[in-house]
């Protein structure tokens, strides 16, 4: 068989922003599946902040990805032979397959999509993993209550666009902060946030202040350094910070900026809280079917940022995330 | 009546640590008390770390002292004379009655103590609002189960001593983070703390390791700063930091340091809350109950730094919290 596999394998660890000369592109032979196996050529691949923090040698909620070992990253794979029951040619499946064209898998962590309901993208998007994490970060962890005052950190993303969507359906007064004035038009114009804040040229403190009057109820953080700062300047009493990422000291080479008001949580009575959204797989298809209902009732607009191309092109839109150049989920579909 | 009141006022809002031109010194003429009203002289007088963000000129959950007013503390007084049904003389009342050698009160946050049960200044200490800070931090905030790895920084104060004891009653593995030797002896051999650490001389951060190799459940923090971040280093899953206060802060005049892993929160599933322990007012008597039981049980040891001298020893008796000069409950007691 003279097809080749191309793939996209972590070389080096990057120090700071990730250098070209940190993977290796590299051709391989296809494999054939085994027994219990099957094979799959890849649609869509998922790309996500968290992806720069998997590179680093440092305990986490994952491994470190290995060097020489295939970048991780969940994606959508169209199966092309079958040893597996539960998987036919034909079938489109979601999991976490990694940087490469194709695929073989013995199915765990794998599950067949229905490509008629939403599309491929959407199962790595709104109704993928961005989505479960701003459903479980701010219903479960954020404890969100009807018609609380919510602001969402990198609010134009694919998690940021999903939480303060949700907590629009919650009745809540929304603020998102993102980067520049098309992606505030975007949110209040769009996804009928009820503000934005442009971080680039507001004051965010102040701009906090104007547009949460009544102090911050939850805050769904997804960006950390001094947005976080000016957040906690603004809680409400008995507010909830939920931690969800922190893109600013992503590819900070100096130890991260720690918020320096915390003490503000004394004086709200306020917690701040991480949280995994793996911890919550077994609720996911509860998640994913009130999601889907949002979305056919046109509560929640989906907003995906679609690179095409070949897997060398993904280190290029990684990179897209940490300069801020998507809205919406980012993925990487294959030609 | 040729009787003065002496009394330490604000006279200046201090720029770090602070100064002895910061009070005023100043003698006015003794008050009668009022219809209403009970007079009374002062007994003992309560030192806080809290005193010091109390005296800057920004949000806070109390108002900061203002300029030229008495300075605010807790103290317990003897009653010389009373209009009020609910207070006679010779009567001991516990209040936030100031740093003043003569008070006149209309008996609001007043109340009356009984001094056969247990010495003035414990009212101000393990019986007072440092034990219930202690109690219901550590208990409801922190939510502690029994047997789980506690840590506490400033572990030999007023706070930390009763921290400490309370989670050993509930059977937990203790380690008490304090400064110097003598500190930490008195941890383990009086207090029954399963382990210290002295912070001047070891790295924290490795020491934690050894000590609560399974990580630390509770932390409980009066400190801040680089200790607070050597405790996020080292959470189990699903650790709570309570967060009581942040003594480490409070004389720098630079923008406070934040914690730097502060997403450790979200690797360990983690929370970090703060609290103000005036909300569990309602339910003080029934943990002072709690308490003076363990305390009868021989469970708690009560540990009090009494320094004896008039209420011009004030400020530099609160200078030696800031020096960690103190152990347990620092208290200055009218002569």
């Amino acid at each position: 068989m003279s097809v080749t596999n191309r793939q996209i394998r972590l070389a080096a660890r990057p120090s700071g922003l990730i250098q070209p000369g940190d993977w290796e592109h590299r051709s391989v032979p296809v494999e054939e599946p085994g027994p219990g196996q099957f094979a799959g050529r890849t649609r869509v691949i998922s790309l996500d902040p968290a992806m720069r923090p998997w590179l680093d040698d440092r305990p986490s909620y994952l491994p470190p990805v290995g060097i020489g070992e295939v970048m991780r990253a969940g994606s959508v794979i169209e199966v092309t032979a079958s040893h597996h029951p539960d998987f036919q040619p034909g079938d489109h499946v979601v999991g976490r397959f990694g940087v490469q064209e194709y695929v073989v898998s013995d199915g765990k962590g794998a599950m067949k999509i229905d490509t008629t309901l939403a599309s491929p993208s959407t199962y790595l998007g709104a109704l993928g993993t961005p989505g479960m994490t701003a459903y479980f970060g701010l219903l479960d962890v954020g404890a969100l209550k009807d018609g609380e005052t919510v602001v969402v950190s990198g609010a134009a993303g694919a998690v940021g666009t999903m939480a303060g969507q949700i907590a629009k359906v919650r009745g809540c007064r929304v603020v998102g902060i993102a980067g520049g004035p098309e992606k505030c038009s975007l949110l209040t114009d769009e996804l009928g946030y009820d503000a934005a804040i442009d971080y680039r040229a507001a004051d965010v403190k102040q701009a906090l202040r104007e547009s949460a009057p009544n102090g911050i109820d939850v805050y769904f953080d997804n960006v950390g350094g001094s947005i976080l700062d000016a957040a906690l300047s603004n809680l409400a009493m008995h507010a909830r910070v939920v931690i969800c990422g922190a893109i600013s000291q992503y590819n900070d080479t100096t130890s991260a900026q720690g918020p320096s008001n915390y003490t503000s949580l004394l004086i709200r009575r306020a917690r701040m809280e991480g949280f995994v959204v793996f911890d919550y797989a077994e609720r996911y298809p509860q998640a994913a079917q009130e999601i889907a209902g949002w979305i056919r009732a046109g509560h929640i607009k989906i907003k995906e940022h679609v690179v095409r191309g070949t897997v060398d092109d993904f280190p290029g839109a990684l990179q897209m995330l940490f300069r801020g150049e998507n809205v919406g989920k980012l993925v990487l579909e294959l030609a």
